[in-house]
């Protein structure tokens, strides 16, 4: 949820365009003329869009904090579509920037300048589930959402979920190695996805669509795709492996006195749930109260610095609950947790020895969205300044806690949360607007703590267009440079979402 | 186990050369002179071997079937070494085989003329462990037991695990994407492997060893290492996740009366076991008499066309005895499988309905060596063509079926066993000897019997020297058109593990 219901929800003010707020040099691309646009309608009738109003939520993103100038959206269904759509814009060098759900928090989604867009949308097609191996294969643009609905009938889930589920598409989460709610259970998007067809910036379409758990022959090539950003081919359909539906889940909302009881609770967790642990998210006091005044969601656990939320999955309920139950009595008894709330699938928790400190019993999804939506309620304040690091867990917070006191009265909040099960902080600045020198403030401030801790200045996110100048600070200059030679190899005329991951050529 | 006692099990026979037995033609390298030799000499005193029959052993492939004449071992310590070796034989246009434990199984570890061989023999430092995040970090020659040996007693476990371990160097492992027995648990290395080092082919090292479990800065480097075999540059170190040693382990050994009976078995099990199910692998009768016969191992249940091993881990011993006695009680009592025997972790089994068919109670590990030594087993037989097959998994044993039947007398045995539950055949064909005319009565058949199901014809062994000229039948050309382009950019001379994987560019 969220994502979709947020678009535009910090208010109707104009977005800056991008290249003014940066200093920008737009490449020397072509400028698009009357011709392409025919072109273009002869390809695809009636799925070419040029009007400036129709064109213009596909130029800024939702986060509503970068924006591009495109003049044309062009939605192919087919992959052959997508081929003859680069092989035009590469012979006659024009830039294209892949466009999935628009849910990119680093302005990977939205075109800088006048980039074509290529959006996904009408590719949504599901291709093939096989209930033996579990394997789906689908097109790049079914959303995220729609396909965990599709295999949930037929006891199956996907191995990722997020909170933008409602509008990302599968082929944007590949293209940005989405890690999200699942990867501590499920691992990554590198183990699960098995194949990608993709299309290169000179139309031609490489399939490595296998439906295969292994494959040894040669290198695997799908995985440069992963986590690319669109920059070096356009991913048109995917196949993915797929667990089977957990048959108990279970979730527990913890309130926790300090981040050394978090990390303390998150330790004795992995010991007694075990192969049942499928997350463990953290959320400070502070994104509490934004999800409390601008959702105006309620939470069952109150009066804590921190807040836990653990959830379970496995097969058998009754034992599920057992290990669940011992572990809360210890965390409970060694004052790890001051107060907790859980919910079953069955909405029912049997008499137990910490029933007692049990406010409320809610299902799971209401628990979750506490969690799933603090990105939404952030976007409320104003501007976000939106960090996504990943660290040593121990040293998790205090950049936090360091860059509340370096800002002082300067932010109007700064506020932590994450998937603490994968080492992973979103730390995230508000602002009433958007203000050069704050942002000064904060960078490269940030990346260089990060630094010094070698951890990885975009854990999930990716560079997009905002990050992409900082990569050394977790990349060093021999991989950049190699990188880019990738670049240029596979996209020698640099037409594939340009200004995006990697910085500049020198 | 098994491996390094199945050195030369074979008998003393002289491996024919890989150069007289297949027509290969020698690569326009520079040739070995005494200058190069007391250069290194110079460089690392002591770790250069050239003696011929020190040699040797390095030369030739652990099932003798492959041989090489390098006339050169180097054994570097550290990365610094190993970039100057290369640095040198980049420039003076020397080819180089990088070597691990030499376990590989398509002649992919030894050279094919006179390449110098670079051994990561002594670069087998564990570089760091963290308890809190299971990341460990070693040096690329480090042997995978010794790795399991050092973090079972910090309470982790590898997680990877296969019958060459008490070889097989991590590296290696690494180098060429291992599967292996733990894979249905924890995922492939593509997931697991968190960083490496790399040397490339001109002697520069590539620093991608993080340690963090998400990291979306750029482009993911390190992923074009991991299965590359040796040829676009020398792994000298990794960073990998371990998970945590489960509480409990209980191993299973059943019979089944048919392939759909074993199929059947895996789905239930699969469905009753969910999250602790953590190894589903069969054999059929005819391993089983390899097994008994060459290596005097005795099975507790007998007189099954088929036999299967269920591992399940998990973190209480109560909840996952009762788990694996609900679905051996369904097994029994629906007719799937008709005898068998149960380890567990505590040498003892709690009276049940399914006691009474249980003959033998013995540990883990004997069940387990029925099923990791076959391929030893197989060695003892003559010369065995190995055949590393991915299908859909409901057509795994039709094709050691249909090669039986085509094969008829010509061959001594056919024999089918492998991972099962990631839809991996191991299909073996032996001989007193080797001959060419088998070899064309098994291949292209076995490739396009695979290529017909879109199966893999390398799951996990990799292409190696024996396979590389197969890769269409798993990928279409223009994969491999790329993967060539890679290969030429990463090591334009071509000096990195020669004749190897790709086949020779056209």
């Amino acid at each position: 949820p969220g994502v979709p219901r947020a678009r535009g929800c910090a208010g109707s003010r104009e977005v800056v365009p991008t290249c003014e707020r940066y200093a920008v040099r737009r490449l020397p691309f072509a400028r698009l003329a009357d011709g392409d646009v025919a072109f273009f309608e002869r390809l695809m009738p009636g799925r070419v869009i040029t009007g400036e109003e129709e064109v213009k939520p596909f130029n800024v993103d939702w986060l509503r904090s970068v924006r591009g100038c495109s003049q044309l959206v062009l939605k192919p269904q087919t992959t052959a579509e997508v081929s003859q759509i680069l092989r035009y814009c590469h012979e006659r060098n024009l830039a294209v920037n892949p466009q999935g759900g628009n849910t990119g928090l680093v302005g990977g989604s939205v075109p800088v300048f006048d980039e074509i867009i290529l959006s996904t949308a009408l590719m949504n097609r599901i291709i093939s589930f096989d209930k033996v191996s579990g394997i789906l294969v689908c097109q790049a643009g079914c959303v995220l959402e729609r396909l965990s609905e599709y295999l949930e009938e037929q006891g199956f889930i996907m191995p990722l979920d997020l909170g933008a589920k409602g509008s990302c598409h599968i082929g944007g989460n590949v293209a940005t190695n989405a890690g999200g709610l699942r990867l501590l259970r499920y691992g990554s998007l590198r183990g699960t996805v098995l194949g990608l067809e993709v299309v290169l910036a000179d139309g031609s379409a490489l399939d490595c669509l296998t439906s295969l758990r292994k494959d040894n022959t040669g290198y695997d090539l799908k995985q440069l795709f992963i986590g690319s950003e669109g920059t070096l081919g356009v991913i048109t359909a995917v196949s993915i492996l797929c667990p089977q539906k957990p048959k108990a889940v279970n979730v527990a909302f913890l309130g926790c006195q300090s981040f050394a009881k978090v990390l303390e609770t998150f330790t004795t967790c992995r010991a007694m749930l075990g192969e049942i642990l499928s997350a463990y998210e953290f959320m400070d006091e502070k994104c509490m109260e934004l999800v409390e005044t601008h959702l105006k969601l309620s939470s069952p656990v109150a009066d804590s610095p921190f807040y836990v939320l653990i959830e379970t999955s496995g097969s058998n309920s009754t034992h599920d609950e057992e290990k669940l139950n011992n572990f809360l009595e210890r965390a409970m008894a060694s004052g790890l947790v001051t107060d907790g709330t859980v919910a079953t699938d069955e909405k029912k928790i049997k008499a137990t020895a910490w029933v007692t400190w049990i406010s409320v019993i809610l299902i799971a999804q209401v628990l979750w969205s506490l969690r799933e939506r603090i990105t939404e309620a952030l976007t409320h304040e104003g501007y976000v300044y939106k960090y996504d690091i990943s660290l040593p867990v121990e040293k998790l917070y205090d950049l936090v806690t360091d860059m509340r006191a370096r800002l002082g009265h300067s932010a109007k909040n700064v506020v932590g949360y994450g998937h603490l099960g994968d080492g992973n902080l979103h730390l995230n600045v508000t602002a009433e607007s958007y203000s050069h020198s704050l942002l000064d403030a904060i960078e490269p401030f940030v990346y260089e703590w990060t630094a010094r801790c070698s951890g990885s200045i975009s854990a999930e996110h990716g560079l997009g267009f905002k990050k992409r100048h900082f990569i050394e600070y977790s990349k060093p200059r021999q991989a950049v440079l190699l990188m880019q030679q990738f670049k240029a190899m596979l996209d020698p005329k640099g037409i594939l979402n340009p200004y995006k991951t990697l910085p500049s050529a020198p």
